[in-house]
């Protein structure tokens, strides 16, 4: 009876805790039922993610950039039952040894592997044969999780942990591959008819940044990636950084100032793309008969004003700056202003591009082995990101956060926050 | 009663002839309902094919040269709605006037239409919603053929007929098309596990070609294209032609006596394509531990020397005959040895290339309008094939049918056939 | 006396005689002059077009298909000593070993070769160390051709004889290979400001063509290259060929009539190259203030309406035909009409392309050696002109020569004669 | 007498000082003298430089990256009249309008120009016309500054100045184009046989890196380029720096440890680029019976072990420096060590790749104009080189210069130096 009690108020407090993220992983005693629960959870969001896509829509992949539905929900399947379950469950026999060349991404040490840019072309196993790969999978990472001794779990955990957030990252691209391949179809069609972009919260105006040497990159206790360390002094110079995201309305009034059309805006490698494909607007828009609109989750909606822009390139977000007579922050500065809780909309919303490029933390060196390929082997041409978008998963962001894509790409929510730099 | 007996007796009169071809489209009563036979019998061909195939499998196009089996389904539907129902039943209503433009194909007259290299990011329609499509056309095919004035018919089955050999032809991509998908998996997927390849019937030897002017082309009462128009005089120079194939045994003394690595044997473009393409084997061979197998609709299966070698382009047929001090027919040459009934294995299991270009035969015009664009835009850089495969639809082809591929090409079931030209 | 007064009467007699081409191999006794006179002229003429041409423009590759000056000059010598002074010249020390690999184009057999496209970025040895090449060369085979015994002289003659054919074709692709280069300077340099194109002397209307079986190909004692043998039976279906070339006048109604607008005038691959070159007129046309003009030999000169068409690709004849509902010959019509007299401006002004494809001749086999890659390995996808141009050396062209380029290119003096194929 | 000593005591004071970099901009009184002799000096550089090259070596562009050493000669001509002469020489013509298009490089704002990669089929005007405008252009600005009004300096000079660098730097690049034209030819031309690399002067071991914030960017009187402003706070973390270059030996160390064949060392671009370029030595290394040798300036040579490695690329340096387990600096960790005396080799030899990515320091702002395309809009994809290297004329750099090419590129003398961060 006592114990019972007990036992529900444990869960009663957990109602209260959110699911994700998990524990820390130095957290004594271990949660083991928190640790399977945020297991679950993450599993079944990709799941969820994937529900309203018929067979054909999970089998597409409509660029190099991007993966199948189908691919990314056997591929995060792949990660637990190569690094969690072939390597630390005794006895455990592979689900189907064949998958492991078709479902790993790029890990190199991990295998060989599918071409990325053939993806598309592999019908089989079907849809519905991945869904059993992964139900097979979440059982038997249930079980080990349920059955390790509790030492075992010191060694489990944390690869159990940066698998959850891999998976996470993968439903971001799960959601903004669909829509690019969707953006392929005449018919436009809709993801969800009911989904609605966020409407933003920022104000006016911008918060000025404290000058002078200051700690950056991960610390305490939580979950980061190796690309978020080492801590390290960064100096910041001062300036100012806005309180809010640029908008649509904005972004009209660079396009009809002749922004995609003026090459002393652009940097020399953006003025190529922007022959190149053609860019005249963010990324999805297309001008009709009742004028700008744009294919969203929601199928093909009118352009809203008020709404952050989307769907732009660091190419564009540096031309606009440029235009704007302003300057992209760094990370740091953003990094600095969004820990002291200065900047609205910084998550949930749109990335918002820095004008860092994407390098290592001083010192930083990889974790060995295959996980080690995480982060540091894109360390050259691509700009940071930071905060977090309307596709991320909750849970998945912080302040130290570091994500990154080449200057061209913009099928990810991508957009921008201005700031101005100390002279 | 005597009403009823007859009907019965036109029945079994009926199950005696096959249903493919239909009649003449000049005799006269017309058998309104041997045509309607024959349209329900080539569509249902079309999906006794496709239905081995998961809604994935349908879905992917896996090179620019080939379409998802869904649009072949989709396509042979719309050319019936298009030229038949849209033009010619009063009061039809276009099932969904936005697949027009997905599912034309090259019909430049008939509007614009999907790039053809994008069909396989088309995910919407699914192939469930095509499969409704194609119910709904076929019902008012039904409808619209059974209810037609008499004089009616004399308009609508000259489009029926060119609409039913125009799918036949899909039948045979959709088979060699996902061959090709599937040959792209490391999983080897089979499309019918007991499929064999025909025993070829041919005997060793060659027969002799009479050398004279002799008439070439179609003629007579039943269907042809109009490139075997018109029929006209052609000189045959003599020489003999080979009663049987070229086998994979021949090949393989080909291969050992290093054909791919002999740029004398081949023409200049074929071996840029060599090189460019690696090839060292005909398409979907593979070198393995017990020797050579190959891709085929049953999986990856061991090569069977006795067989006919298929999946040669050109290049390779032109390279072989040149190695072997041989030639290859030209188009009459074989027309004429096949008429005559001299040619074992002349149908139904490789097409084979002739040395001849595909061009127009003298005084050729193309029909009007849309189905003008059928065969005569294609006259420049292709060769053509006689014969017909194991892919061929049963009542397809004949002595005078052109066949004709780009020389670079072998994803279909192409062979050869040797023959000594008259010095 | 005797003797001189004998010699004076040859010279007399040779000076009514052109130097070329030079004295049937057949002919006895072997005329030892006229054949060193001939080799003299051959080469002179290369050095007499490459003159007004700086070391500059001699170095310069404007596009794959092309060379630079320098490099034919170099190549048509490096094929005497290749093929002539190594092999039969007793003692003869190559001039510089290392020019093999420079200058031997698509001689498989001869060795490999510097990649044809980086034929331009070889700047030593530079322009005036060709010409020392060329000196020596010509000094070692006048030598060996007055020296040889007369004997030897029935080997050397028919390696001499298709060495000077061989020149000539480069003499040819000389200056339209430096047209091309021209084209791309913004400032239009001329190569000869004082050239014009020749005017025609056609006269309107056709000339029937006999229907029946006839005799194609190489006959008789002069040269011929092997693609114009065997000498064989031919059909002519009858119809007629006009008198005149299409000229600029003719060209600029179809242009204006929509011609390069209308996908239903082009053959699929036309229609594409179409789209992909952006073509909307003759290569070298551009449109100006004062109406159309073309870049010539002469520089940039305003549209003559009188003169033929050239500069037009395959593709282009074909649609034209197709606009004006009339044919192309065929070749073999061409060469029994030319053969009969009565085709005015049959040489000298544009090569005029024909319907058929560029293929064997029944029973042709190609020489053995490397002399053997002439002509045979480049039959597939290309189309056969006939005739000769206003860039061809004189004496070089025949009835029965057979001149063949891909249906895209356009770069040299290619225009059309028109025809009416009997139904 | 007394004017004449004085003169002759200046000149005797002159012949001390080198005769570039020139005076200070804000110098007083104005050295007239001393700028036209500046300039002189740097335009015979320029002369210097292609005086080995034949027409034909100075009409080449070997890649797209490249440009002809004739056009160098002119476009640096060009900048002169363009900038200096027609917009501030009263009465100025221009030598030849035409000459505008073809020699402008990428100044967008001043006007349309000839695409780059078709630089090198530009045969007219030939070399030497570009030599006459040359002297054309050098006469009018020795005139200019000779006769401008002392106020009028005031206003040219910069202008002056910023040409006189801008045409070093085409200097530089002059024989690292040519260097890799004459690669492309089998036959390995020397640019010069006398030319030797300088030998190395860096000892073992490395100096200290102080922490703490520093000044970083331009200071003083001198010239520097817009990237290296303004002046600006830097963090300097600690570690410390090599004395000495990597050498040639320490690079056969690397490959013999497999160091192009294990993804693991590699960034994810860089591996990419190995495996599409088939990269397996530096760039111009070729292995031959006696080992490697390497396309030089002076033809190519045996690789000497103890020479600094050179023509790498970043994802060369980058690996390399994984593969040691140690680091590159950061730019301004070089800057530091450079200034402070403790960089042997830090000029002269090979630029020296660093590991910041090239982006603006803090409050930049390109001038105005178009001499504000120089370096502003370069800032993506490329990383920064310190140093200079042995193809740098003299008085050229400095050093907060900052260099800076595409992580791929490696036709530049490039190499490397290493550091450890502190962590």
């Amino acid at each position: 009876m006592a114990a019972t009690a007990a036992l529900r108020e444990i869960r009663d407090e957990a109602k209260d805790r959110p699911v994700f993220p998990p524990p820390s992983l130095t957290a004594r005693p271990i949660d083991r039922a928190a640790w399977i629960a945020a297991f679950h959870h993450v599993r079944d969001e990709t799941e969820r993610r994937a529900a309203p896509l018929s067979p054909e829509d999970q089998q597409v992949q409509s660029m190099a950039d991007a993966s199948p539905t189908k691919w990314h929900r056997a591929h995060t399947t792949w990660f637990f039952e190569q690094f969690l379950l072939r390597d630390h469950m005794p006895g455990y026999v592979l689900y189907d040894e064949r998958l492991h060349y078709l479902f790993n991404s790029y890990y190199v040490a991990a295998g060989p592997r599918q071409p990325r840019i053939l993806r598309g072309l592999i019908t089989r196993p079907t849809t519905a044969e991945v869904a059993a790969y992964r139900t097979h999978v979440d059982r038997a990472v249930g079980a080990l999780l349920a059955e390790a001794a509790t030492e075992a779990l010191a060694t489990l955990l944390p690869i159990l942990e940066i698998g959850l957030y891999h998976e996470q990252q993968h439903q971001e691209l799960l959601v903004t591959d669909i829509l690019h391949a969707f953006a392929q179809n005449p018919l436009g069609p809709a993801y969800d008819e009911a989904w609605r972009f966020p409407r933003p919260q920022g104000t006016p105006g911008s918060v000025p940044l404290p000058s002078g040497v200051t700690q950056i990159g991960h610390a305490g206790e939580g979950f980061s990636f190796d690309n978020e360390s080492p801590r390290h002094d960064a100096l910041i110079q001062g300036g100012a950084i806005d309180r809010s995201l640029v908008t649509n309305a904005d972004w009209l009034a660079f396009m009809a100032d002749g922004g995609y059309a003026r090459p002393e805006l652009w940097l020399s490698d953006g003025w190529l793309a922007v022959q190149a494909e053609g860019w005249d607007a963010p990324g999805y828009w297309r001008h009709g008969e009742d004028g700008w609109a744009s294919m969203t989750l929601a199928g093909i909606r009118p352009i809203d004003p008020s709404l952050p822009v989307t769907h732009v390139s660091y190419y564009e977000a540096d031309a606009y700056a440029r235009w704007a007579g302003r300057d992209l922050p760094t990370e740091f500065e953003w990094e600095v202003a969004a820990r002291d809780g200065h900047l609205p909309d910084a998550f949930g919303l749109v990335w918002q591009w820095t004008r860092s490029a994407y390098t290592a933390y001083p010192g930083y060196r990889p974790v060995d082995g295959a996980l080690g390929e995480y982060n540091g082997k894109f360390m050259s041409n691509q700009f940071v990101l930071r905060g977090s978008s309307v596709a991320t998963p909750g849970g998945h962001a912080r302040t130290g956060y570091r994500n990154f894509f080449y200057p061209h790409q913009r099928w990810q929510f991508t957009g921008l926050r201005l700031s101005d730099a100390r002279a």
